[in-house]
C-alpha cells in the first residue's frame, strides 16, 4: 500500500490533512521537526498503524530522501508559520520556505516520486489591484519574506513539473483557521485576553480584511482538487469568497470569551507591521467551479475557532 | 561621489552596462567571481579610475556587504547563465539565484542602501497563455530551473521593498545578444561550425521563437527606466516586440560565416531540452511609453551579434 507524506503534518493544517487523509483510508507518514508542530495534534493516531511519524528537518536532506520510500504524493505543508517574523528575522522564510521546498523536489527527483501538493498562501499576491483576486492575477508582487518564500516554493514546483515532468498542486490558501491552531489573529487575541481580560491592543486600525477558511474545509478542498484534476502544475486559490475585517474578529473573540467589560484599543495604522497586507479577497470561482463547496464562510470559521481555540488556551 | 555596484560587472550584459554607466560619468564598483565573466570584458576599463574591480562570491555574505560601501544603486546582474544547465544540475540556479540575491537585498537592509535593479527573466513566464506576453500575465509558472530563481529573486525584491523600504526595479530580459556574449544560440552555433563547417546542428525543430534584444539597447533601456521611474517595485518587460525563429538564426549564422554548403540539420521536437519554452514574445508596450525606443529589432541584433562574436571566437 502506497502511502502519502505530509510534511508539516503535526502542524496546525498538516495535522488537519492526515485526519482527512487517514479518514480516506489513506497511509500517511509525516515529517515534522516540531518547530510549531505539537506531538499532541496527532495524539489521536497514536495508537494507529495508518500514521508514521519521522521527526527531521527538511534543511538534512537525507531524511527527506529517506523519507520519500514508498510515497505516491508529498503534501509539504512544512513551512515557519508566522508571516511577521520576517520582519526581524530575514533568513527563515528563506530557509523553512524557498530551501526546504527544494529540498523536497531534489528528494522526490532522486527517488522517483512524481507529485506534490503544495500549501501556498494568499500573500504571494502582495497588495493585488484586483479584488476578489484570481489566480491568473498579475504581476504578482509579494510584500512580506513569508509571501515570496512560497512564491519562489511555487515557482520551483512548477519548474520541476516542466523539466523533470512531476505534477504538482498549487494551493494558495486563504487565512486558514481552526482548532489547533499556533498564530494568527485569533490566537494572539485570546492570547492578549489571557494577560490581561480588560483590553485587547488590535495591530493596525482593524480595518484590515481578509478571507477566512476553516482547516477543515480547507484540508477538504486540497483532496478534492487532487481527486478531480490531472495534467501538470494546476493552481487553485482556496477560500470561502467572503471576508472579515480584524475589527469584527476583534468582536467575535470577545464575544467568545464570555468576558465583559473588554476595551478594543487600535494601535492605528492600515497594516498590522511592514508587510502585512491590509486587505486579501480570493477570486474562488476555480475552485467553486469543480463542485467543491465550503461548509462555512469567514464569521462562521472565526467564530467556531474562537471557540476551539478558548478551549485549548484558556482563559 | 556615490558609487553604482554592479554584480555580474564582469560578465556579458553586466559589462555593457559598466560601459553604459561610466559613459554617464558614474563610478561603478564591479563584484563578480569570474565563474562566467571575464578580465577582458572590461579591459576598456582597466586604466579608469572611475572602475573598481572586486573579485569576490555573492555567496560569501561577508563580500557582499563589505562592496555596499558607499553604493547608491545595487545593479543585480551575476547569475547562472547558462538555461539548460538546471535539467542536469538543480541546485546552481538555486545558489547563484535565488540565494545571491537573498545576500545581496540582506547586505544592503544592513548598509542602508536603498536602490537595487534587477536583470529578471522572460523564463519567468514559462510557457504563456497570452502572446504577446505583458507584465500583467498570470498565472505565472516557470518550467525552468533558471527561470524559477528568477520568479524567487523578484518575490524577495518585492518583499524586501514592501517590507524594508527599498526601492526596486526588475526587467524582464528577453533574450539578451550582443558581443562578449558566454552562452546561448548564436554562440552555440558559431562553436559549433568552428569545430565542424560543413554541418550545424539546431537543438527541436528550429521552430522555436523568441524576441532578441541587443545587449546595448538592454542596458540602455534599464538606465531609462530608472530615470523616469518613482515609487517601490517596477516591474518592464524589455525586449523589442518582436521575434525571430531560431531556424532563421540558422541561417543568419551560416550566411555571416561565410562558409558554403553548411548542411543545417534539426534534432526535432518543440523544445531544445526539458524546460526550453517553444516561443516567448514579450508585449514591451509599457517600456515604449516611457518613450524608449529599441535601435534594433530581433533580426538585426541578431545579425550584428553573429558578426561580434565570429570576430571573437574566430572559425
Amino acid at each position: 500500500m502506497s502511502m502519502e507524506l505530509v510534511t508539516g503534518g503535526a502542524g496546525f493544517i498538516g495535522s488537519h490533512l492526515v485526519d482527512a487523509l487517514v479518514e480516506r483510508g489513506l497511509k500517511v507518514r509525516v515529517l515534522d521537526n516540531y518547530s510549531s508542530g505539537k506531538e499532541s495534534f496527532l495524539a489521536q493516531h497514536s495508537s494507529s498503524e495508518m500514521v508514521e511519524i519521522v521527526k527531521g528537518d527538511l534543511l538534512d536532506s537525507e531524511v527527506v530522501i529517506s523519507a520519500m520510500e514508498g510515497v505516491a504524493t508529498v503534501h509539504h505543508l512544512a513551512a515557519n508559520p508566522d508571516i511577521r517574523l520576517g520582519t526581524e528575522v530575514t533568513n527563515t522564510d528563506l530557509e523553512q520556505g524557498t530551501i526546504a521546498t527544494y529540498n523536497v523536489l531534489e528528494a522526490m527527483r532522486l527517488t522517483g516520486v512524481g507529485r506534490i501538493s503544495f500549501s501556498s498562501s494568499s500573500a504571494v499576491y502582495g497588495e493585488a489591484g484586483q479584488m476578489p483576486t484570481p489566480e491568473t492575477y498579475g504581476p504578482i508582487m509579494p510584500i512580506s519574506l513569508y509571501g515570496a518564500s512560497k512564491l519562489a516554493s511555487e515557482a520551483l514546483i512548477t519548474a520541476w513539473v516542466g523539466t523533470f515532468g512531476a505534477q504538482g498542486f498549487i494551493h494558495r490558501f486563504a487565512n486558514i483557521v481552526g482548532p489547533r491552531g499556533t498564530h494568527g489573529v485569533i490566537f494572539d487575541f485570546i492570547h492578549k485576553l489571557k494577560s490581561d481580560p480588560t483590553r485587547l491592543e488590535v495591530l493596525g486600525d482593524g480595518k484590515q480584511e481578509k478571507s477566512y477558511m476553516s482547516a477543515e474545509d480547507c484540508v477538504r478542498s486540497m483532496i478534492h482538487i487532487m481527486d478531480i484534476d490531472e495534467g501538470g502544475a494546476n493552481m487553485y486559490n482556496l477560500g470561502t469568497g467572503d471576508t472579515c475585517s480584524v475589527s469584527r474578529i476583534a468582536e467575535i473573540v470577545v464575544e467568545e470569551s464570555g468576558l465583559d467589560d473588554v476595551s478594543i484599543e487600535y494601535t492605528g495604522g492600515s497594516r498590522g507591521w511592514a508587510g502585512d497586507v491590509p486587505k486579501t479577497y480570493l477570486d474562488v470561482s476555480k475552485l467553486l467551479q469543480t463542485g467543491f463547496e465550503p461548509t462555512a464562510a469567514s464569521e462562521r470559521a472565526i467564530r467556531e475557532t474562537a471557540k476551539a481555540l478558548i478551549g485549548e488556551i484558556g482563559l
